[in-house]
């Protein structure tokens, strides 16, 4: 297989990825490409795109945003690493839908992962939202207040402008979290998103933000992660 | 008070707030208004409005969508109730940023409780998306991603889209979340936000709205809302 193939798809459970790879690392031939579509993270793929490279064999980390299953080829993935552009070239034309998104192994499941943390979560707000404003007989009014305050601000600006917020707000918003949640309570909602987002809360205002940035909002999101974790991607030991 | 007044402002810690209309109430006069200020629930307002109203006095529920403290007169507020109208028309003029959502007391209240699920819910997604993104080293591509998916469908539509596709897709988003739940720990984030999403999805998962709706995803949300709740506002009693 590995002697003719150009392009070799390692397309496994995640769980035995490492091990499939033990007896196809040493036949791979310098030139080719390895696919690593499995559902592994950002971590694990940067870890097998290694011994890949050193081999002289191009590592691409695919990412699939959506179920085989559904989609067929057509599924949108994110690519990354040393052999991305490449596969990208000579794979959109056959009809499949790929987007690059680094050249680094790792980045492309890493940005699946994280997106998910958000796209995921909102299906999750949305549900507890609109399960609590049919109880109480607002569903409508709910539905446009919420549309029309989202479609005030670009969605970038939207994001820089609650994590800006947060910053100097996150213990008041804690408390009205309080009333909130009794409110869900009232109406038979079991507030699970509601009691996440005040223990999230909770964290941003027990940090001193408030303090370090003297009361006044800071200008960019950047800043305010910066000042809560100061150390970022150079160690993982604070957990957050 | 009473005897001079046209407009009451009812501005109390809403714990006591019952109890502060026991004295005002007998003296109420018939084509006055009182406005209900308190960041009391919907509930309490629809309750207070009651004996208000049976003497001839409008009820106006005012939800404050901000702190006075910063805002002072220019608060936003939501209102209802029978003077709401009334209380926009006198007041606007005066520089107060006033929007009326309808002509019963509570909903003004319960808009802003229930919209609180969903704003100060997305500020907690984006803090753990991002804390992740920064220590995965993706957080400008995670951005960049979020933003474009985000400004592809006019929110109204995406809040539909994610409502009805939950519907079908909820069994398989809760395997994915174990994945981004396992990301999130190996970066040193807790999956507070995530493990809420997880939760909300598994009892969507556990409705059986696949077999409802014969693996078709519904047009639009109501329909989902209306499998998942069936009686709605007409009981609290079935904890959701």
């Amino acid at each position: 297989l590995t002697a003719a193939a150009d392009t070799l798809f390692l397309a496994v459970p995640c769980a035995v990825a490492d091990k499939a790879m033990d007896p196809v690392l040493p036949a791979l031939r310098p030139g080719t490409a390895l696919v690593d579509v499995t559902a592994s993270s950002g971590e694990a793929k940067k870890r097998r795109a290694v011994p890949v490279e050193a081999r002289g064999v191009a590592f691409v980390d695919a990412a699939l945003m959506g179920p085989v299953s559904i989609n067929g080829i057509r599924v949108p993935a994110l690519l990354s690493g040393s052999g991305a552009a490449a596969f990208q070239n000579a794979f959109q034309p056959l009809g499949m839908s790929l987007e690059v998104v680094s050249e680094r192994a790792g980045d492309a499941s890493a940005v699946k992962m994280v997106r998910s943390v958000f796209t995921k979560g909102m299906s999750a707000l949305f549900l507890e939202t609109f399960l609590a404003a049919r109880r109480a007989g607002v569903e409508q009014l709910v539905f446009d207040s919420i549309v029309r305050s989202m479609e005030e601000t670009p969605f970038a600006a939207t994001i820089n402008r609650y994590l800006t917020g947060v910053a100097i707000h996150a213990g008041r918003r804690v408390a009205e979290m309080h009333e909130v949640i009794d409110t869900l309570h009232e109406l038979g909602i079991e507030p699970i998103t509601a009691e996440a987002t005040k223990k999230r809360l909770e964290r941003v205002a027990a940090a001193g933000l408030r303090e370090h940035f003297k009361g006044i909002t800071p200008k960019r999101y950047a800043e305010m992660l910066e000042a809560l974790d100061p150390a970022g991607a150079r160690t993982k030991d604070t957990m957050l």
